[in-house]
């Protein structure tokens, strides 16, 4: 699909001291390079303000990788990698560090046109770093499509704060230089999506709402905000996931069959869905939308304490934890097929996964002589297993007619070594070979926005109710009563 | 669906000395006991030449039973069963055996009008058979749908020998009270084929011309012909398998919806598809029909005659062990879409299955980015595997987009003690119960004659070439051919 040239060229990372260039971006530079999947010529300049020297921060990035890459690392790779790395302590508010980047800059690399400058820092600094790098001529726009700026989510806090926030990074990026990440597009299953659906006939023939009576889009996280209470604060499970990674996976769900599968066809599809969503009634607020917030209570038998009483967290504190929502795509494919969507915080298990049920359209005699026959349920699973499976319904063996649901499974990491690679490793690959199909288009952003703000803004203005739940549990009861409402129920 | 009620019955075996008796009948009889489903008051007796009296029949079927059953005897069970089995050494031949056999069956039970005549002999002795027991007044038609008779296939040799035979019988006895045996519509998957395709809205939605390319039938046999050269000379592959359970699996893989579950209904649909059947081209009917005869070789490492210098086998014998090939339904569901048929003895591997190959539309990017994108294939698994999978295009894990086929499998029979139960045990059961949906109607033998004389006819005028396969192999290298000119292959 894609010019899959391997291009040389220098990273500038800024927030190199952070959490995510330590768990996920040197690992994947590790991992890319073993693989040879990095250019031959290219190098890593981290930028931070906690670490002195390189000397020190190297030492703690190989630190880092003994404990985030899941294999025994290979000395030699490191060592060729250690070599492409430089440090610099650095300030982004201090401008005169700007023309000391340059230098450095400049100095490692002579593919100067080719800067892939990845902002892993929190959003309220993206407009001045994209400006600095203006001001001070670290960009040279000499090569299409150079240089390129990748950008950490959250993208914004609402559609107003996030179209600022566009402005300002478009105000010196154009659009095809811009890589708004969502590492769910990175995960194995959600590439596949598309091929599941577009490269086997049999998924795509009943793939509407002639055969799909439901589709329930379901990620638990086991976890709590842990140290990331200061930020999760002001984000909530809302803008922390629903904005994003579950309107993505709802985006390729539900998307038409794009004209190719070139980046602009695929982000066209995808806008279309977004666009599609049906507004809710504000008014019904309550009806469509449940919200929660964990409460104290046992994950893995031990005792863990209630959102409120995490560190940074406001002991009034009204953010949600939990979100669970029923939404329409207003198309011909779509018209009357709800898609449920839930995602949580101190869920009993850790899984994501999208769950198509089928309508229970069976052979009028069966209907008579089995009740309660279940429908067929296509599961993707997305993590932390990784596949697809199908229930169906068959003969119980034995010498009388009964029928019972049956499953067939594929598990593509069940394997014993299997590791599938990890998001961001095809995420820089990507950026990298200059592929920005899995990263979100700025109308994407927009159009989810446009919809999450309606419930943000619902629930700040009604009284809408936020029931806890105890940590550990499946989350407040009204999420069982969304589906039952409808005669349906959660297939977890 | 059926009256599920167990009346007190007799059981009569012609051919209680034989090897179904041994290997099949007693068995079933013996496990049908043990999970209660028997009636409490019920007699068998069986007849034959080749023992005297009942101690010594009792024996024999004891070690039968050690051998063919298989699990551990329950002696309490077993004791229970063998109080209720009675010997007659019996000529059918001679006329003054019925009169004493009468003499017995009365004394033997009170319900003399629920008798089940079960001929397990050669065809030639059935006519004889079913006249004498009219003539010498064993049989009571005063209850509906009783006594029963129960034949084993061969039923007939071609159309006009099957209507003389089946004359006969329904000479004596009314259709609803005949129980033609294909022992294959005993079999779990065969029986839970209708459910598979009515109880799931998924498969119904893609099981026509629009969505299916073509459909493979295939039963292979590691076995030779054994002991039953004699039996085997006059039938060969084509009457001995294609003509009933080739042709059964077709009719329950092809049928329309019956309008409901009844006995009727479902023969009704079925007799249809075999109807539908389209005429072969008999010029042509190299291009349909392949058949071959096994030649030495070797199985599981061990060398095996050739079919010609087998027990019972002429020298020059022209018998076909092998047969395949290509038919047509001609109805609206399945213009268009070829059956391929393909069973033989002395191939690698004793299976069962169908296979459902479905269109290779897929989006057209990736037809032309990657060559050779496999079909969608959904395989039904009928022995000795018995279950159902689901072959299709997935994203190979990994940084880089490549397309790869994987399964998700439903194995029914693969957990360890499993064991489906013995076809035999369903159809007696179902004999017992009344309920004729898994015996051949009359309807049923004749449209698959009328089919089958067609090939049958036209090997015995025209010159059509009997190539021999080593044992061992796949069978005839035309067998690839008769796809191949198709551009189609065999998924084995």
């Amino acid at each position: 699909m894609k010019r899959d040239k391997l291009e040389s060229c220098q990273f500038i990372i800024f927030g190199g001291t952070g959490d995510l260039t330590h768990r996920k971006l040197i690992p994947a530079f590790y991992n890319l390079l073993d693989q040879g999947l990095l250019p031959e010529e290219f190098s890593i300049v981290a930028t931070g303000r906690s670490i002195d020297n390189r000397e020190e921060y190297l030492a703690s990035l190989y630190q880092s990788l003994h404990k985030f890459v899941k294999k025994e690392i290979k000395e030699d790779i490191w060592n060729a990698l250690q070599k492409k790395i430089y440090y610099k302590s650095f300030d982004i508010l201090n401008e005169g560090g700007y023309q000391n980047l340059k230098k450095i800059l400049d100095e490692k690399s002579q593919s100067k046109a080719r800067r892939i400058f990845y902002l892993a820092m929190p959003p309220r600094f993206f407009g001045t770093i994209v400006s600095s790098l203006e001001k001070y001529k670290l960009l040279d726009f000499s090569k299409p499509s150079w240089p390129k700026v990748v950008i950490e989510k959250p993208f914004g806090y609402d559609l107003k704060s996030a179209t600022e926030l566009n402005q300002q990074i478009t105000g010196v990026f154009p659009e095809e230089n811009i890589y708004r990440i969502d590492h769910y597009l990175g995960k194995e299953m959600l590439q596949s999506m598309m091929m599941i659906r577009f490269a086997n006939l049999v998924f795509e023939a009943v793939w509407d709402n002639k055969y799909i009576d439901n589709i329930q889009i379901i990620s638990n996280e086991k976890v709590g905000v842990g140290q990331r209470g200061g930020y999760y604060e002001k984000s909530g499970a809302l803008r922390d996931m629903v904005q994003n990674h579950m309107l993505q996976i709802l985006a390729l769900t539900a998307m038409e069959a794009p004209a190719d599968m070139s980046t602009e066809s695929i982000r066209a599809e995808k806008i279309k869905v977004l666009k599609s969503l049906a507004d809710l009634d504000i008014e019904q607020i309550d009806s469509y939308v449940i919200r929660g917030q964990y409460d104290v209570g046992k994950i893995d038998g031990e005792e863990v304490t209630a959102y409120w009483n995490e560190r940074n967290v406001a002991d009034d504190s009204s953010t949600e934890t939990f979100v669970a929502l029923k939404l329409f795509v207003d198309n011909l494919r779509w018209s009357g097929v709800p898609f449920y969507i839930k995602t949580g915080k101190r869920l009993p298990n850790k899984v994501t996964k999208v769950i198509i049920e089928f309508k229970s359209s069976f052979h009028p005699s069966y209907h008579k002589e089995f009740n309660d026959l279940s429908p067929n349920l296509l599961v993707i699973k997305i993590q932390p297993e990784e596949g697809i499976s199908f229930e169906f319904n068959a003969k119980k063996p034995g010498t009388k007619a009964k029928i019972v649901p049956v499953k067939m499974d594929f598990c593509q990491n069940c394997q014993v070594g299997f590791n599938s690679p990890e998001a961001y490793e095809r995420l820089i690959h990507s950026v990298i070979i200059g592929d920005q199909t899995l990263f979100t288009h700025w109308d994407e952003v927009e159009y989810s926005w446009r919809f999450v703000d309606q419930i943000a803004q619902a629930w700040s203005e009604s009284k809408s109710q936020l029931p806890s739940y105890p940590a550990g549990s499946n989350g407040p009861k009204e999420v069982e009563e969304l589906l039952k409402r409808d005669n349906r129920k959660w297939w977890e």
